[in-house]
């Protein structure tokens, strides 16, 4: 009788031997002996190799019993290959063509073997290089709503919506991450932290700014109870990938049932922070500046993007139980469901508007930083930029009602970036 | 081999038959043959014996596979015997002596044995007969703080709070007739609905009235995403059975995660609604606006205990991830932990208003009526009183900010009853 043998790390030089009976990989890859297998991974979690072999090629992703960023010393479940699994399915599902195809999925070994995307790069880097990508507005913004309004009780059948609540709240351990990294850690003098010396000034500012950490506790609060529908949970611009013409999410395993508003101000804080970085980046470059405008410009239109395609989806596909058709649509009053429509999307943009700020200071202050600011070599470049991020983030926690729109938000970025010179 | 019977229902006649083997009745009740069994079960759902013996007597509840308000013709869950035990547990730890004693859970019968109250009567019964009990404000108080800050991720450690809100996720059924009854029938042309002929014209001015079907669509939405804690689920005046000085809770089958302010905001709407139906219970009957009055107090006084010992417990037990000790104490700020008190109180606060506003639209428009009004024979005199509780009703729900605290709300209380007089 075959045993299924206990989970073990894959190597690049082992991958062969211990695939070579998938038909999934085989069938696309060709004779086994022809593949050749190098190990790409540069997030903080997990194994990722890409395989190429004589008819294709193929992405073969495995979680470690660790956190990669840190090491052995900070010991994580292997059970958050099954969350991104099943996040990945119905992410995939609620806006199709936008994730990669599953081919395989393992839970003993914690591995996925899915679609290789290329010429993709990662969004981040293609940002650092200053690449324009004229359809990135609308991909990203049709994601966000279809992912986030098909997931929620507006639109699944609520038994559904219920079942799905309960398997995500399983994923314990990458929602702590969240919660520790992105809600609490910048916020005090946490041993995971770090920061450009050129802000010890701004640490200490932090460290008495109470009304930043009761913004900080308040949107803490939001995140772990506001249960609204299944989100990326990690929905920056490190989990986008990119080609000329099209656009791709990646690592879904921090979904969690939360508010809308979480994926959509991860995203759109990472989009400012990458204008910020331009002038460290490319000091004296001409088109810096043109570029920096094309950021901003993007990130208004992956709002407006948002909002016409959610309220696309309000008017067509409202079928769940906060639908409200009842109270609205069966007694003729159609402005009555547009009302509720805007003031749904009023409260997305509220959530928004304090996570995206919160992004800014974890980015910046806490243990995950982001290439566009930590490629300046300067200190007092990098500091200039970052310390940018830190007042628009601290405007968007603190003082949300300022900011009717994204064009409020962008205003206050030119300004902070020295006015459109 | 012995075989566990399947599901049948209990009867006055064939309870003894069915239950002699259980020691856990024996052993509290003595010789099965000299028990003495009536059923007594005025509730909406089930059937309930008190079952009486040589050496004390007991409670037996059972659920029924259909909604005993309605018949067979509205099926449901016996699954909703196993919330209520699990709530139960939960409930009666948090707040230890609040709770009946259970002695016995038979998930495959849906049966729960408990402990027997007397002389102790369902709390609506006592205020309909103009009954005071002066320590009822201080249980109530406190088993709203102790079990809705108990159950939530200010207290507990985060997985367990996770695990739990899975579990109760499980409870679709009764969680939907709440989100339908409650947010839902009472404003749209709901077969189930009933309501007194003489509020023809404030039906029908409801219906047109989208201020109103936007707020109980927004708090429909708070309820259903809004997952903060263990709530009781149905804690209003008939779930609570009162002696001359104890105070008991009951039925907690409704549970599910979700807004503090609601179990807060069901019970105070009965406080208010009770209030209002004096005059028209007992008219002339000179205690009677002495009476009301004393109602109107004990909401003060709930919700007086309730932040007393709320914050007790933050500044004691706040021992989860949205505690936050890393931002204020541990940087010497415990002011910064008040402010994030006072907060986090406002926002229950505000929860409350909307939650008791669309209560009251519910007991007068929708399917459960309340004893208070129905016991009105004169369906002028009902009006006049239904009449003020929706009035009521729609200032909480819709302007819950002229509402800064519950002597706000007994001021109008007191002015739609014509005033002091």
């Amino acid at each position: 009788m075959l045993t299924r043998p206990p989970y073990a790390p894959l190597g690049a030089d082992t991958l062969p031997d211990r695939l070579w009976h998938r038909p999934e990989l085989t069938r696309l890859l060709g004779p086994p002996a022809q593949w050749r297998v190098r190990e790409v991974g540069d997030g903080n979690l997990n194994l990722v190799f890409i395989v190429e072999g004589r008819d294709g090629s193929l992405v073969v992703k495995q979680a470690l019993p660790y956190a990669r960023v840190v090491g052995e010393s900070w010991p994580m479940s292997l059970d958050r290959a099954f969350f991104e699994y099943e996040a990945s399915l119905r992410l995939g599902a609620r806006d199709p063509g936008r994730m990669p195809t599953l081919h395989l999925f393992d839970r003993e070994q914690a591995l996925q073997v899915m679609e290789h995307l290329t010429p993709h790069i990662i969004l981040r880097k293609g940002l650092i290089a200053g690449t324009r990508y004229p359809a990135l507005g609308e991909h990203l913004g049709h994601f966000l709503a279809r992912t986030l309004f098909r997931g929620s009780d507006w639109a699944m059948e609520t038994a559904h919506r219920k079942a799905d609540l309960a398997l995500f709240a399983g994923n314990v351990e990458l929602c702590g991450i969240t919660e520790d990294l992105f809600f609490t850690d910048p916020f005090f003098d946490c041993p995971r932290n770090r920061h450009n010396p050129a802000l010890d000034a701004e640490v200490a500012t932090v460290r008495a700014d109470r009304a930043l950490k009761l913004a900080a506790l308040r949107l803490k609060a939001r995140f772990c109870t506001g249960a609204e529908t299944l989100l990326h949970g990690d929905f920056h611009t490190g989990s986008v990938m990119v080609s000329a013409q099209d656009s791709r999410v990646i690592d879904a395993e921090f979904a969690t049932y939360g508010p809308m508003g979480f994926d959509i101000g991860s995203l759109l804080a990472n989009l400012w922070m990458a204008a910020f970085s331009q002038e460290g980046l490319r000091p004296g470059d001409a088109d810096a500046r043109a570029y920096r405008r094309w950021i901003r410009d993007l990130a208004a239109q992956i709002w407006r993007v948002f909002t016409d395609e959610f309220a696309r989806l309000w008017r067509t596909e409202r079928a769940g139980i906060l639908g409200g058709h009842d109270l609205f649509e069966a007694q003729s009053d159609r402005e009555g469901a547009e009302q509720a429509l805007a003031a749904r999307l009023a409260a997305i943009w509220h959530d928004t508007l304090g996570f995206a700020g919160l992004e800014m200071y974890r980015r910046v202050l806490g243990l995950a930083h982001i290439a566009e600011f930590e490629a300046i070599g300067d200190e007092a470049a990098r500091g200039a930029c970052e310390r940018r991020a830190l007042r628009l983030g601290r405007a968007l926690a603190v003082t949300p009602e300022r900011f009717a729109d994204v064009a409020a938000v962008n205003a206050l970025a030119v300004e902070l970036d020295g006015g459109e010179r």
